[in-house]
Protein backbone atom coordinates (compact mmCIF):
# COMPACT_ATOMS: atom_id res chain seq x y z
CA UNK A 1 0.00 0.00 0.00
CA UNK A 2 2.88 2.40 -0.42
CA UNK A 3 2.25 3.55 -3.48
CA UNK A 4 -1.00 4.42 -2.86
CA UNK A 5 0.01 6.77 0.20
CA UNK A 6 2.97 8.21 -2.24
CA UNK A 7 0.13 9.39 -4.49
CA UNK A 8 -1.86 11.31 -1.47
CA UNK A 9 1.96 12.96 -1.54
CA UNK A 10 5.12 11.93 -1.92
CA UNK A 11 6.03 13.36 1.95
CA UNK A 12 3.33 11.97 3.16
CA UNK A 13 4.58 9.26 5.27
CA UNK A 14 7.39 11.15 6.23
CA UNK A 15 5.57 13.57 7.45
CA UNK A 16 3.45 11.63 8.94
CA UNK A 17 5.78 9.23 11.00
CA UNK A 18 8.31 11.30 11.62
CA UNK A 19 7.78 15.03 11.13
CA UNK A 20 5.26 17.20 13.03
CA UNK A 21 5.32 19.41 10.29
CA UNK A 22 2.28 21.50 11.37
CA UNK A 23 4.28 22.58 14.32
CA UNK A 24 7.44 23.36 13.44
CA UNK A 25 7.75 24.03 9.09
CA UNK A 26 10.66 26.23 7.64
CA UNK A 27 8.69 28.27 5.08
CA UNK A 28 10.28 30.71 2.21
CA UNK A 29 9.93 33.45 5.13
CA UNK A 30 10.93 31.53 8.57
CA UNK A 31 9.74 29.11 11.03
CA UNK A 32 5.41 29.47 10.74
CA UNK A 33 5.08 26.32 12.98
CA UNK A 34 3.46 27.98 16.22
CA UNK A 35 1.95 30.51 13.90
CA UNK A 36 -2.21 30.53 14.58
CA UNK A 37 -4.81 32.02 12.79
CA UNK A 38 -8.20 33.07 12.56
CA UNK A 39 -10.25 32.71 9.10
CA UNK A 40 -13.40 34.29 8.60
CA UNK A 41 -15.78 33.20 6.04
CA UNK A 42 -19.51 34.43 5.40
CA UNK A 43 -21.29 31.90 3.48
CA UNK A 44 -19.86 29.28 0.65
CA UNK A 45 -19.49 30.42 -3.01
CA UNK A 46 -18.93 33.92 -4.23
CA UNK A 47 -22.16 35.87 -5.04
CA UNK A 48 -23.64 35.00 -1.49
CA UNK A 49 -21.24 33.99 0.57
CA UNK A 50 -17.37 33.02 0.58
CA UNK A 51 -15.72 32.44 -2.87
CA UNK A 52 -14.98 28.95 -2.99
CA UNK A 53 -11.65 29.29 -4.48
CA UNK A 54 -10.39 31.79 -2.05
CA UNK A 55 -11.28 30.06 0.83
CA UNK A 56 -9.80 26.60 -0.50
CA UNK A 57 -6.42 28.47 -0.94
CA UNK A 58 -6.65 29.81 2.27
CA UNK A 59 -6.46 27.05 3.84
CA UNK A 60 -4.37 25.32 1.59
CA UNK A 61 -1.76 27.73 1.85
CA UNK A 62 -2.28 27.64 5.49
CA UNK A 63 -1.61 24.31 5.77
CA UNK A 64 1.23 23.55 3.01
CA UNK A 65 3.35 26.46 5.21
CA UNK A 66 2.77 24.41 8.78
CA UNK A 67 0.52 26.98 10.27
CA UNK A 68 -2.00 26.14 12.31
CA UNK A 69 -5.71 27.60 11.35
CA UNK A 70 -9.19 28.25 12.76
CA UNK A 71 -12.20 28.70 10.60
CA UNK A 72 -15.01 31.73 12.02
CA UNK A 73 -18.28 32.97 10.66
CA UNK A 74 -21.58 34.85 11.87
CA UNK A 75 -23.77 32.45 13.05
CA UNK A 76 -26.49 34.02 11.13
CA UNK A 77 -28.63 34.61 8.07
CA UNK A 78 -27.19 35.51 4.49
CA UNK A 79 -28.51 38.62 3.03
CA UNK A 80 -29.70 36.44 0.63
CA UNK A 81 -29.36 33.57 -1.48
CA UNK A 82 -27.94 33.65 -5.00
CA UNK A 83 -28.58 31.26 -7.64
CA UNK A 84 -24.78 31.05 -8.97
CA UNK A 85 -26.55 30.12 -12.67
CA UNK A 86 -29.11 32.62 -13.31
CA UNK A 87 -27.32 35.33 -11.19
CA UNK A 88 -30.45 36.40 -9.27
CA UNK A 89 -31.51 36.34 -6.13
CA UNK A 90 -33.48 32.63 -5.38
CA UNK A 91 -36.76 33.87 -4.01
CA UNK A 92 -37.89 32.43 -0.71
CA UNK A 93 -34.62 30.84 0.81
CA UNK A 94 -32.87 31.37 3.60
CA UNK A 95 -29.19 30.16 4.50
CA UNK A 96 -27.14 30.09 7.65
CA UNK A 97 -23.48 31.87 7.22
CA UNK A 98 -22.02 29.81 9.93
CA UNK A 99 -23.81 26.73 8.57
CA UNK A 100 -22.79 27.14 4.86
CA UNK A 101 -19.41 28.15 5.77
CA UNK A 102 -19.10 24.39 7.25
CA UNK A 103 -18.77 23.07 3.71
CA UNK A 104 -15.57 24.13 3.35
CA UNK A 105 -14.32 22.16 7.00
CA UNK A 106 -13.73 18.23 7.88
CA UNK A 107 -13.08 18.76 11.20
CA UNK A 108 -14.94 18.28 14.17
CA UNK A 109 -14.89 19.97 17.62
CA UNK A 110 -12.64 23.20 17.25
CA UNK A 111 -11.66 22.07 14.05
CA UNK A 112 -15.26 22.94 13.11
CA UNK A 113 -16.28 26.45 11.69
CA UNK A 114 -17.12 28.32 14.87
CA UNK A 115 -19.52 31.09 15.74
CA UNK A 116 -17.79 34.68 14.86
CA UNK A 117 -18.73 35.83 18.21
CA UNK A 118 -16.57 33.77 20.39
CA UNK A 119 -13.13 34.53 18.07
CA UNK A 120 -10.75 35.67 21.00
CA UNK A 121 -7.81 37.64 19.05
CA UNK A 122 -5.88 36.69 22.41
CA UNK A 123 -5.63 33.01 20.85
CA UNK A 124 -4.49 33.84 17.40
CA UNK A 125 -1.37 35.66 16.12
CA UNK A 126 -3.21 36.79 12.15
CA UNK A 127 -6.67 36.93 10.82
CA UNK A 128 -7.65 36.73 7.06
CA UNK A 129 -10.86 37.40 4.84
CA UNK A 130 -11.27 35.28 2.30
CA UNK A 131 -13.54 37.10 -0.38
CA UNK A 132 -16.64 36.86 -2.26
CA UNK A 133 -19.59 39.20 -2.44
CA UNK A 134 -20.32 37.89 1.34
CA UNK A 135 -17.78 40.29 2.51
CA UNK A 136 -20.38 43.18 1.02
CA UNK A 137 -23.88 41.21 1.49
CA UNK A 138 -23.18 39.21 4.90
CA UNK A 139 -20.36 41.37 6.65
CA UNK A 140 -21.45 44.93 5.90
CA UNK A 141 -24.03 47.24 4.70
CA UNK A 142 -21.54 48.14 1.84
CA UNK A 143 -24.95 47.09 -0.55
CA UNK A 144 -26.92 50.20 0.67
CA UNK A 145 -24.64 52.41 2.10
CA UNK A 146 -21.31 52.32 -0.09
CA UNK A 147 -18.41 53.76 1.55
CA UNK A 148 -19.95 54.64 4.49
CA UNK A 149 -21.40 51.38 5.42
CA UNK A 150 -21.46 49.69 9.16
CA UNK A 151 -19.89 46.68 9.45
CA UNK A 152 -20.85 43.54 11.29
CA UNK A 153 -20.08 43.89 15.36
CA UNK A 154 -18.28 41.15 15.50
CA UNK A 155 -15.71 41.81 11.97
CA UNK A 156 -15.65 45.49 13.45
CA UNK A 157 -14.76 44.41 16.79
CA UNK A 158 -12.31 41.46 15.65
CA UNK A 159 -10.37 44.09 13.02
CA UNK A 160 -9.81 46.50 15.49
CA UNK A 161 -8.60 44.01 17.67
CA UNK A 162 -6.33 42.35 15.67
CA UNK A 163 -5.29 46.05 14.55
CA UNK A 164 -4.15 47.48 18.07
CA UNK A 165 -2.81 44.06 19.20
CA UNK A 166 -0.23 44.42 16.28
CA UNK A 167 -1.35 41.36 14.39
CA UNK A 168 -1.74 41.21 10.36
CA UNK A 169 -4.74 40.91 8.78
CA UNK A 170 -4.88 39.21 5.53
CA UNK A 171 -7.36 40.33 2.57
CA UNK A 172 -8.49 38.77 -0.35
CA UNK A 173 -10.12 40.46 -3.26
CA UNK A 174 -13.43 42.57 -1.32
CA UNK A 175 -12.49 42.50 1.82
CA UNK A 176 -10.22 45.60 1.78
CA UNK A 177 -13.69 47.33 2.17
CA UNK A 178 -13.83 45.93 5.85
CA UNK A 179 -10.32 46.70 6.86
CA UNK A 180 -11.08 50.23 5.26
CA UNK A 181 -14.03 51.53 7.06
CA UNK A 182 -12.56 50.50 10.35
CA UNK A 183 -9.13 51.33 10.36
CA UNK A 184 -7.60 54.54 9.68
CA UNK A 185 -5.66 55.33 6.67
CA UNK A 186 -4.31 52.25 5.95
CA UNK A 187 -2.74 50.95 2.52
CA UNK A 188 -4.65 48.59 0.55
CA UNK A 189 -5.05 47.06 -3.08
CA UNK A 190 -8.11 46.05 -4.78
CA UNK A 191 -6.18 45.50 -8.35
CA UNK A 192 -6.62 47.91 -10.98
CA UNK A 193 -7.79 51.84 -10.86
CA UNK A 194 -9.03 51.77 -14.36
CA UNK A 195 -11.16 49.52 -15.64
CA UNK A 196 -9.72 47.13 -18.55
CA UNK A 197 -10.80 44.09 -20.54
CA UNK A 198 -8.61 41.73 -22.15
CA UNK A 199 -8.71 38.52 -23.58
CA UNK A 200 -7.69 36.74 -20.08
CA UNK A 201 -9.86 38.28 -17.68
CA UNK A 202 -11.00 41.57 -16.99
CA UNK A 203 -10.70 44.60 -14.19
CA UNK A 204 -14.71 45.61 -13.65
CA UNK A 205 -14.89 46.69 -10.42
CA UNK A 206 -12.87 49.18 -10.29
CA UNK A 207 -15.74 51.54 -8.89
CA UNK A 208 -15.00 49.28 -5.43
CA UNK A 209 -11.55 51.57 -5.93
CA UNK A 210 -13.00 54.76 -5.31
CA UNK A 211 -14.97 53.16 -2.12
CA UNK A 212 -11.97 52.68 -0.09
CA UNK A 213 -10.34 55.73 -0.78
CA UNK A 214 -13.63 57.35 0.01
CA UNK A 215 -12.74 55.54 3.48
CA UNK A 216 -9.99 57.51 3.78
CA UNK A 217 -7.60 54.39 2.87
CA UNK A 218 -4.69 54.83 0.68
CA UNK A 219 -5.22 52.79 -2.51
CA UNK A 220 -1.45 51.81 -3.58
CA UNK A 221 1.17 49.38 -3.89
CA UNK A 222 2.88 48.03 -2.03
CA UNK A 223 0.44 45.81 -1.41
CA UNK A 224 2.01 44.98 1.85
CA UNK A 225 1.05 47.55 4.59
CA UNK A 226 4.15 47.10 6.71
CA UNK A 227 3.04 49.69 9.17
CA UNK A 228 -0.26 48.77 10.12
CA UNK A 229 0.82 45.09 8.86
CA UNK A 230 -2.26 45.14 6.42
CA UNK A 231 -1.88 42.56 3.10
CA UNK A 232 -4.22 42.45 0.13
CA UNK A 233 -4.25 40.78 -2.85
CA UNK A 234 -6.99 41.58 -5.37
CA UNK A 235 -7.76 38.11 -6.38
CA UNK A 236 -10.89 37.94 -8.22
CA UNK A 237 -11.35 41.46 -8.38
CA UNK A 238 -9.49 40.34 -11.90
CA UNK A 239 -12.53 38.73 -13.35
CA UNK A 240 -11.43 35.50 -15.03
CA UNK A 241 -13.33 32.55 -15.48
CA UNK A 242 -10.24 30.58 -16.46
CA UNK A 243 -7.04 31.18 -15.08
CA UNK A 244 -7.89 30.20 -11.74
CA UNK A 245 -3.80 29.55 -11.00
CA UNK A 246 -3.10 32.93 -10.89
CA UNK A 247 -5.82 33.51 -7.79
CA UNK A 248 -3.84 30.83 -6.15
CA UNK A 249 -0.79 32.46 -6.13
CA UNK A 250 -1.72 35.80 -5.26
CA UNK A 251 -3.90 34.20 -2.50
CA UNK A 252 -0.21 32.48 -1.37
CA UNK A 253 1.40 35.72 -1.60
CA UNK A 254 -1.12 37.08 0.91
CA UNK A 255 -0.88 33.88 3.04
CA UNK A 256 3.23 34.17 3.53
CA UNK A 257 3.50 37.86 4.47
CA UNK A 258 0.83 37.79 7.21
CA UNK A 259 2.80 34.49 8.01
CA UNK A 260 6.33 36.69 7.87
CA UNK A 261 4.01 39.39 9.58
CA UNK A 262 2.95 37.29 12.69
CA UNK A 263 6.71 36.21 13.44
CA UNK A 264 8.10 39.75 13.07
CA UNK A 265 9.95 40.97 16.01
CA UNK A 266 9.48 44.44 17.59
CA UNK B 1 0.03 49.64 -10.51
CA UNK B 2 2.71 47.07 -11.78
CA UNK B 3 3.55 45.70 -8.28
CA UNK B 4 -0.27 45.35 -7.55
CA UNK B 5 -0.62 42.86 -10.18
CA UNK B 6 2.65 41.25 -9.31
CA UNK B 7 0.95 40.31 -6.02
CA UNK B 8 -1.74 38.27 -8.17
CA UNK B 9 1.10 36.46 -9.78
CA UNK B 10 4.81 36.95 -10.58
CA UNK B 11 4.39 35.54 -14.12
CA UNK B 12 0.58 37.79 -14.94
CA UNK B 13 2.25 40.16 -16.78
CA UNK B 14 3.87 38.00 -18.92
CA UNK B 15 1.14 35.64 -19.30
CA UNK B 16 -1.66 37.65 -19.61
CA UNK B 17 0.31 40.25 -22.50
CA UNK B 18 2.59 37.50 -24.30
CA UNK B 19 2.06 34.12 -23.78
CA UNK B 20 -1.07 32.10 -24.25
CA UNK B 21 -0.39 29.74 -21.67
CA UNK B 22 -3.53 28.36 -22.04
CA UNK B 23 -3.40 27.20 -25.07
CA UNK B 24 0.33 26.02 -25.41
CA UNK B 25 1.75 24.88 -22.54
CA UNK B 26 4.64 22.65 -21.07
CA UNK B 27 3.81 20.43 -17.98
CA UNK B 28 5.83 18.17 -16.62
CA UNK B 29 4.78 15.28 -18.84
CA UNK B 30 4.57 17.63 -22.30
CA UNK B 31 2.12 19.50 -23.80
CA UNK B 32 -0.85 19.73 -22.56
CA UNK B 33 -2.46 22.75 -24.10
CA UNK B 34 -4.80 21.56 -26.37
CA UNK B 35 -6.13 18.92 -23.72
CA UNK B 36 -10.11 19.35 -23.11
CA UNK B 37 -11.39 18.15 -20.15
CA UNK B 38 -14.62 17.55 -19.02
CA UNK B 39 -15.11 17.70 -15.07
CA UNK B 40 -18.37 16.46 -13.64
CA UNK B 41 -19.68 17.73 -10.10
CA UNK B 42 -23.11 16.70 -8.09
CA UNK B 43 -23.40 19.97 -5.51
CA UNK B 44 -21.22 21.84 -3.53
CA UNK B 45 -20.37 20.34 -0.07
CA UNK B 46 -18.51 17.35 0.57
CA UNK B 47 -21.27 15.86 2.93
CA UNK B 48 -24.09 16.32 -0.35
CA UNK B 49 -22.23 17.45 -3.31
CA UNK B 50 -18.92 17.13 -4.86
CA UNK B 51 -15.76 18.23 -1.70
CA UNK B 52 -15.05 21.98 -2.52
CA UNK B 53 -11.64 21.33 -1.91
CA UNK B 54 -11.51 18.55 -4.69
CA UNK B 55 -13.52 20.47 -6.73
CA UNK B 56 -11.33 23.81 -6.35
CA UNK B 57 -7.92 21.74 -6.35
CA UNK B 58 -8.81 19.66 -9.75
CA UNK B 59 -10.02 23.33 -11.35
CA UNK B 60 -6.43 24.47 -10.20
CA UNK B 61 -4.79 21.97 -11.19
CA UNK B 62 -5.60 22.22 -14.68
CA UNK B 63 -5.59 25.74 -14.95
CA UNK B 64 -1.75 25.85 -13.84
CA UNK B 65 -1.31 23.12 -16.48
CA UNK B 66 -2.88 25.04 -19.23
CA UNK B 67 -5.84 22.55 -19.70
CA UNK B 68 -9.18 23.50 -21.04
CA UNK B 69 -12.13 22.88 -19.17
CA UNK B 70 -15.72 22.54 -18.81
CA UNK B 71 -17.56 21.73 -16.18
CA UNK B 72 -20.78 19.96 -15.91
CA UNK B 73 -23.36 18.43 -13.38
CA UNK B 74 -27.25 17.38 -13.16
CA UNK B 75 -30.20 19.42 -13.65
CA UNK B 76 -31.69 17.49 -11.10
CA UNK B 77 -32.57 17.79 -7.02
CA UNK B 78 -29.98 15.97 -4.53
CA UNK B 79 -30.61 13.39 -2.75
CA UNK B 80 -30.31 15.52 0.33
CA UNK B 81 -29.53 18.63 1.80
CA UNK B 82 -26.94 18.04 4.94
CA UNK B 83 -26.26 21.01 7.83
CA UNK B 84 -22.39 20.28 7.80
CA UNK B 85 -22.36 22.05 11.16
CA UNK B 86 -24.81 18.99 12.34
CA UNK B 87 -23.37 16.50 10.16
CA UNK B 88 -27.58 15.35 9.73
CA UNK B 89 -29.77 16.11 6.94
CA UNK B 90 -31.41 19.49 6.90
CA UNK B 91 -35.10 19.22 6.97
CA UNK B 92 -37.48 20.58 4.45
CA UNK B 93 -34.77 21.72 1.72
CA UNK B 94 -34.03 20.86 -1.85
CA UNK B 95 -30.89 21.96 -3.72
CA UNK B 96 -30.85 21.51 -7.41
CA UNK B 97 -26.97 20.23 -8.37
CA UNK B 98 -26.87 22.27 -11.42
CA UNK B 99 -27.17 25.10 -9.76
CA UNK B 100 -25.11 24.74 -6.67
CA UNK B 101 -22.46 23.12 -8.65
CA UNK B 102 -22.13 26.53 -10.29
CA UNK B 103 -20.86 28.18 -7.00
CA UNK B 104 -17.55 26.58 -8.02
CA UNK B 105 -17.66 28.60 -11.79
CA UNK B 106 -16.98 32.37 -12.16
CA UNK B 107 -17.58 31.96 -15.89
CA UNK B 108 -20.38 32.64 -18.49
CA UNK B 109 -22.10 30.99 -21.23
CA UNK B 110 -19.85 27.60 -21.69
CA UNK B 111 -17.63 28.38 -19.14
CA UNK B 112 -21.03 28.11 -16.86
CA UNK B 113 -21.68 25.34 -14.89
CA UNK B 114 -23.70 22.87 -18.00
CA UNK B 115 -25.94 19.94 -17.88
CA UNK B 116 -24.42 16.90 -17.63
CA UNK B 117 -27.01 15.53 -20.43
CA UNK B 118 -25.55 17.88 -22.80
CA UNK B 119 -21.81 16.17 -22.45
CA UNK B 120 -20.75 14.81 -25.72
CA UNK B 121 -17.65 12.71 -25.41
CA UNK B 122 -16.41 14.34 -28.59
CA UNK B 123 -16.27 17.21 -27.30
CA UNK B 124 -13.01 15.94 -25.05
CA UNK B 125 -9.89 14.22 -24.49
CA UNK B 126 -10.23 13.65 -20.74
CA UNK B 127 -13.25 13.70 -18.01
CA UNK B 128 -12.65 13.50 -14.24
CA UNK B 129 -14.64 13.08 -11.35
CA UNK B 130 -13.81 15.09 -8.12
CA UNK B 131 -15.23 13.00 -4.82
CA UNK B 132 -17.18 14.20 -1.57
CA UNK B 133 -20.52 12.21 -0.53
CA UNK B 134 -22.35 13.46 -3.63
CA UNK B 135 -21.13 10.58 -5.67
CA UNK B 136 -22.74 7.71 -3.61
CA UNK B 137 -25.75 10.02 -2.92
CA UNK B 138 -26.45 11.95 -6.06
CA UNK B 139 -24.81 10.24 -8.61
CA UNK B 140 -25.62 6.54 -8.07
CA UNK B 141 -27.41 4.24 -5.10
CA UNK B 142 -24.63 2.92 -3.77
CA UNK B 143 -26.14 4.30 -0.42
CA UNK B 144 -29.30 2.21 -0.51
CA UNK B 145 -27.84 -0.87 -3.05
CA UNK B 146 -24.07 -0.81 -2.08
CA UNK B 147 -22.07 -2.74 -4.87
CA UNK B 148 -25.37 -3.53 -7.07
CA UNK B 149 -26.05 0.25 -7.16
CA UNK B 150 -27.26 1.63 -10.49
CA UNK B 151 -25.60 4.57 -11.77
CA UNK B 152 -27.38 8.04 -12.90
CA UNK B 153 -27.97 7.53 -16.42
CA UNK B 154 -25.83 10.10 -17.59
CA UNK B 155 -22.94 8.97 -15.14
CA UNK B 156 -23.25 5.94 -16.67
CA UNK B 157 -23.38 7.15 -20.39
CA UNK B 158 -20.20 9.45 -19.97
CA UNK B 159 -17.94 6.55 -17.90
CA UNK B 160 -18.52 4.02 -20.53
CA UNK B 161 -18.27 6.40 -23.86
CA UNK B 162 -15.05 7.87 -22.67
CA UNK B 163 -13.38 4.40 -21.89
CA UNK B 164 -14.51 3.53 -24.89
CA UNK B 165 -12.97 6.13 -26.77
CA UNK B 166 -9.87 5.10 -24.83
CA UNK B 167 -10.03 8.66 -23.39
CA UNK B 168 -8.53 8.85 -19.42
CA UNK B 169 -10.77 9.15 -16.24
CA UNK B 170 -9.61 10.89 -13.19
CA UNK B 171 -11.48 9.61 -9.92
CA UNK B 172 -11.23 11.29 -6.71
CA UNK B 173 -11.87 9.42 -3.40
CA UNK B 174 -15.29 8.16 -3.56
CA UNK B 175 -15.65 8.45 -7.15
CA UNK B 176 -14.16 4.95 -7.81
CA UNK B 177 -17.22 3.52 -7.08
CA UNK B 178 -18.94 4.98 -10.41
CA UNK B 179 -16.03 4.07 -12.78
CA UNK B 180 -16.00 0.44 -10.94
CA UNK B 181 -19.79 -0.14 -11.09
CA UNK B 182 -19.65 0.15 -15.04
CA UNK B 183 -16.35 -0.49 -16.46
CA UNK B 184 -15.06 -4.10 -16.10
CA UNK B 185 -12.11 -5.32 -13.95
CA UNK B 186 -10.80 -2.13 -13.78
CA UNK B 187 -7.46 -1.36 -10.84
CA UNK B 188 -8.31 1.93 -8.69
CA UNK B 189 -7.08 2.93 -5.22
CA UNK B 190 -9.38 4.48 -2.49
CA UNK B 191 -6.33 4.20 0.19
CA UNK B 192 -5.50 1.95 2.65
CA UNK B 193 -7.28 -1.41 3.40
CA UNK B 194 -7.82 -1.59 6.98
CA UNK B 195 -9.24 1.56 9.16
CA UNK B 196 -6.15 3.12 11.05
CA UNK B 197 -5.92 6.04 12.96
CA UNK B 198 -2.98 8.65 13.54
CA UNK B 199 -2.97 11.56 14.91
CA UNK B 200 -2.40 13.05 11.74
CA UNK B 201 -5.72 11.95 10.26
CA UNK B 202 -7.71 8.66 10.25
CA UNK B 203 -8.39 5.89 6.94
CA UNK B 204 -12.00 5.26 8.90
CA UNK B 205 -13.78 4.37 4.95
CA UNK B 206 -11.85 1.32 4.41
CA UNK B 207 -15.61 -1.02 3.61
CA UNK B 208 -15.64 1.15 0.69
CA UNK B 209 -12.64 -0.79 -0.56
CA UNK B 210 -14.26 -3.92 -0.13
CA UNK B 211 -17.41 -2.45 -2.24
CA UNK B 212 -14.96 -1.71 -5.35
CA UNK B 213 -13.82 -4.92 -5.26
CA UNK B 214 -16.73 -6.43 -4.77
CA UNK B 215 -18.37 -4.70 -7.95
CA UNK B 216 -14.91 -6.81 -9.86
CA UNK B 217 -12.28 -4.04 -9.59
CA UNK B 218 -8.96 -4.72 -8.42
CA UNK B 219 -8.06 -2.32 -5.85
CA UNK B 220 -4.27 -2.10 -6.09
CA UNK B 221 -0.84 -0.18 -6.37
CA UNK B 222 -0.42 1.16 -8.83
CA UNK B 223 -3.20 3.62 -9.08
CA UNK B 224 -3.06 4.64 -12.22
CA UNK B 225 -4.20 1.49 -15.05
CA UNK B 226 -2.55 2.41 -17.67
CA UNK B 227 -4.42 -0.44 -19.37
CA UNK B 228 -7.90 1.40 -18.93
CA UNK B 229 -6.77 5.08 -18.78
CA UNK B 230 -8.13 5.23 -15.09
CA UNK B 231 -6.55 7.25 -12.63
CA UNK B 232 -7.44 7.20 -8.78
CA UNK B 233 -6.37 8.99 -5.99
CA UNK B 234 -7.87 8.45 -2.47
CA UNK B 235 -7.98 12.29 -0.81
CA UNK B 236 -10.33 12.41 1.36
CA UNK B 237 -10.60 8.70 2.33
CA UNK B 238 -7.59 9.70 4.21
CA UNK B 239 -10.21 11.65 6.43
CA UNK B 240 -7.97 14.62 7.91
CA UNK B 241 -9.27 17.84 8.79
CA UNK B 242 -5.62 19.99 8.92
CA UNK B 243 -3.35 18.76 6.48
CA UNK B 244 -5.27 19.78 3.00
CA UNK B 245 -2.25 19.92 1.25
CA UNK B 246 -1.48 16.15 0.89
CA UNK B 247 -4.91 16.65 -0.76
CA UNK B 248 -4.31 18.98 -3.05
CA UNK B 249 -0.60 16.87 -4.11
CA UNK B 250 -2.55 13.68 -4.49
CA UNK B 251 -5.78 15.58 -6.80
CA UNK B 252 -2.38 17.58 -8.45
CA UNK B 253 -0.91 13.97 -9.56
CA UNK B 254 -3.93 12.40 -10.67
CA UNK B 255 -4.45 15.53 -12.67
CA UNK B 256 -0.91 14.75 -14.50
CA UNK B 257 -1.34 11.37 -14.83
CA UNK B 258 -5.34 12.26 -16.78
CA UNK B 259 -3.20 14.90 -18.67
CA UNK B 260 -0.09 12.49 -19.99
CA UNK B 261 -2.85 9.70 -20.84
CA UNK B 262 -4.53 12.28 -22.89
CA UNK B 263 -1.90 12.98 -25.19
CA UNK B 264 -0.37 9.28 -25.07
CA UNK B 265 -0.74 8.00 -28.93
CA UNK B 266 -1.70 4.98 -29.48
Amino acid sequence: MLATRTLLSKQTLTAVSHQPACFVHQGEYGYWGNTKVAVVFSGCGWWDGSDVHEGVYTMYHLSRNGARFRTFAPNQQQMQVMDHMKKQPSSGENRNMMIESARFIHGQGKRQMQDLSTLDVNSFDAVIFPGGHGIVKNLSTFMKDGKDCKLHNDVERVLKEFHRSRKPIGLASMAPVLACRVLPSIEVTMGYERDESTRWGNWPQTNMVQAVKGMGARHVVPYVDEKNKVVSTPSFMWETDYHYHYIFDGVGNMVKHVMRLSSKKE
